[in-house]
């Protein structure tokens, strides 16, 4: 059956993450570049420890977050620093029809059910929904063309960009 | 409140895949590299349409997916061609706790509500939860270390993947 507007699916947590950050203003611009400020946890839940076996390996992992504290999304914003209205879709706001948030962090270590990660731009308490492996050869674009935010030079150049 | 296991969310679609793939297996392994047989089109719904503006601009967006056709999770999982079990949460596998797929895909071009993509692994019918730009200087780590899946020889080192 086709999915429409008024199809609707639950989602559940896997665990919740702990960071310094207690609200949006608390967060840095360029998490890869605030050290020590930006690391925290992942706290899985007993259930689903099993399945963080083999992710050591992996220097980033993605976490799909539901950004709980986001607002009523509008289908036009003006995004942070910027004056000119854009597409909700084509900005990275947290204020979305399904606040689902990916964040390409850094894996430090795990110990059990606790991840330690790094490069982390998430509030604390955020749920998690999913872990993923950050994969370059599924992942990384470098080189991909960014539209309207292209101008912007208060993103990071980050770990791994010195080539563009 | 901090979330715990038994918290739970509703997501709903914001418009649909349509793509050439019936089943898993018709999805090529390497999409990037399958040409105009992993094209297709997202069909974004009325009420999100203001939300596309601007988005032209991206060469890529991610399309964050509800994948409709997974099977119930097991938390250790033999990966596709492989022998030996891994954690679900270090594979890319679809079977998880919420079934939530993050694919970035080619921006070929917009007519009004209807994205042309392209590099598309999505299965035609496939629930989409959000759109976002695909930012390089947010999204690309192209050395992050890769984990047991780096010994895998039938990922594409693709498009921007050249320096690696």
């Amino acid at each position: 059956m086709t999915p429409d507007a008024t199809s609707r699916w639950e989602v559940s947590p896997i665990g919740v993450v702990h960071s310094p950050f207690r609200s949006q203003e608390d967060i840095p611009r360029q998490p890869a570049f605030a050290g020590s400020r930006a690391t925290g946890t992942v706290m899985v839940f007993a259930r689903y420890t099993a399945g963080l076996a083999d992710l050591e390996g992996f220097e980033r992992i993605w976490l799909v977050c539901w950004l709980d504290r986001a607002r009523e999304p509008r289908m036009r914003v003006t995004p942070y620093l910027e004056t000119k209205e854009r597409g909700l879709f084509s900005t990275r706001s947290p204020n979305r029809p399904n606040p689902i948030g990916i964040s390409p962090v850094r894996l430090l270590r795990r110990e059990d059910a606790v991840l330690h990660v790094a490069d982390l731009d998430l509030l604390d308490g955020t749920p998690v929904l999913d872990i993923k492996p950050y994969v370059p050869r599924i992942d990384a674009f470098p080189d991909s063309g960014e539209g309207w935010i292209r101008h912007r030079n208060d993103l990071p150049k980050g770990p791994g960009h010195e080539a563009t």
